[in-house]
């Protein structure tokens, strides 16, 4: 059995007592036809202004909940997950007050990309390959009341993991009976770390399938790959910057400060443009988390995407 | 030109005013015979007793420096890393006070591993391929007198970071007359974090070219590799484990954590055990840094060491 879940069935919160818009069995697949995380308030045609007048109780809908049929509190929902379609262009932001480099780049930007033939032309020359997937999926919570969705828990909710692609498979821990899932916010690319807080943001088709395992007790999300991690990128060299200190946050600012720095002095990029770059495309890596006082964030660009 | 260094030529500080034990001209290669970083107290035969008298004034020594003509402090020394050739045996430990997760594991624990025909057999059917490279990789640090060769700084140093294997370029910023290179720290294989402390630690015989580059001036380390990452263990799929919460180290120790749960509770693997593969095998990547309050870290094994 297959359930369809449309673009205006979603909720703006997590809250485990919403009652489930769909019940399925053990083992169905649900299709589900995602808005863009702006909850459709930007468009392929939007500008900066758009992101201006942006309603922030708006973003990062999440759409469902979908009860699954004999899930219970301290059973793991493993979702098999099986396709995403992204539509054919995404947008990028530099939002005031949120990212890494909120500091360093006050003011709004926004890039519209188009996206086709398995690519994203994300400035002139500089080609994205595209690696689908949600950056929200999630059950219900094990508290109460409304949650934001902007941040994740152990329950799963806004990961933003880019290696959650198709042929991955997610194991959620139940909290709520029913365990009702959602998911959102298609992201045609990004780069571990999403560091300026938008991927490729992008309305998305996602199919996935729903499977209760009471043989499996998770305390927090967990996930297996069908296979390599990040083939569409990691297919030629990396140039890698390092952020050293000890504090890992702020190295991870300083690694992505050093990347755009490289991206502005090698390829001539404009400090903003290689901000969002690094977004959807540098990965952050902990390179060694052990030598104290100092730590090392590493951020790693794939030179493959100004091929 | 090719200058050789020996074993027993290595310094237990980082120290700007140590004179030079060689110097070549920008472009010349340097060959080096290094003792592992235990500074030979560990042996293939050792045993956790041996680890329990470790001294640790004498650990991470390197060998160097070596001065190159011409480097002036705001040059950048780019190092060619050319070929790492481990020994044919490699430890791994488990030391009390030192490590990500040093409170939940206070015992020593010592592992020694026979390395050969690319692989290392780290437990019984746990095969970890081999990708050697230099922990310790750094030039003379801006500041006078000596500093300990653990923490990685600006200068490079202890920075333990595993893409820097051969074919790899890495570009240090010089700080003294002649950057005064040294290197030291062979590691037969690690993971993305060394979250034990430790790596596969092996003596090597390394080989780097050494040349002045004038026309690059870097705060911290940078590096670009030859081409795509992991490509020994980026062979197959992967399971995931995450940490999510508010402080990327408490993230960092809870991803780890259930990563060791995961390989026991699937692996059959004890404890201990586990986290010492987490340190030579695993990865750990940040997700997301962006979705305030709480960030994501991610630990990544790859499950071609299984087969």
């Amino acid at each position: 059995m297959s359930v369809h879940i449309g673009r205006d069935q979603y909720q703006l919160a997590w809250d485990r007592d919403i009652d489930p818009i769909a019940t399925v069995a053990s083992g169905d697949t649900v299709e589900f036809d995602a808005l863009d995380a702006s909850c459709g308030q930007i468009t392929a045609t939007s500008t900066v202004a758009d992101l201006e007048v942006l309603d922030f109780d708006r973003v990062d809908q999440v759409h469902g909940p979908i009860a699954v049929d004999g899930a219970d509190p301290g059973d793991t929902l493993q979702v098999d997950l099986l396709d995403f379609q992204p539509a054919d262009w995404g947008w990028t932001a530099a939002i005031p007050g949120f990212g890494l480099l909120t500091d360093d780049f006050p003011d709004a930007a926004l890039r519209i990309t188009r996206l086709g033939n398995g690519f994203g032309e994300f400035l002139p020359g500089v080609l994205i390959p595209l690696a689908p997937f949600c950056g929200v999926l999630g059950v219900a919570p094990p508290d109460p009341g409304p949650h934001s969705t902007i941040p994740p828990d152990l329950f799963g909710g806004n990961m933003d993991t880019r290696h959650l692609t198709a042929g991955t498979t997610l194991f959620l821990p139940v909290f709520a009976p029913g365990a009702r899932f959602s998911l959102g916010d298609g992201h045609a690319a990004q780069g571990d770390g999403e560091v300026c807080g938008t991927a490729i943001e992008t309305p998305m088709r996602i199919q996935v399938r729903l499977t209760v395992r009471k043989d499996l007790h998770l305390a927090a999300p967990e996930f297996e790959t069908a296979g390599p991690l990040a083939t569409a990128t990691n297919i030629g060299p990396y140039h890698a910057t390092d952020g050293i200190g000890p504090d890992l946050m702020e190295a991870a600012r300083d690694a992505v400060r050093r990347m755009i720095d490289y991206l502005g002095r090698v390829h001539g990029l404009a400090a903003v443009d290689a901000y969002l770059l690094c977004s959807v495309a540098c990965d952050l890596k902990i390179s060694e988390i052990v030598d104290a006082p100092n730590w090392i964030v590493t951020a790693y660009c794939p030179l493959a995407v100004f091929n």
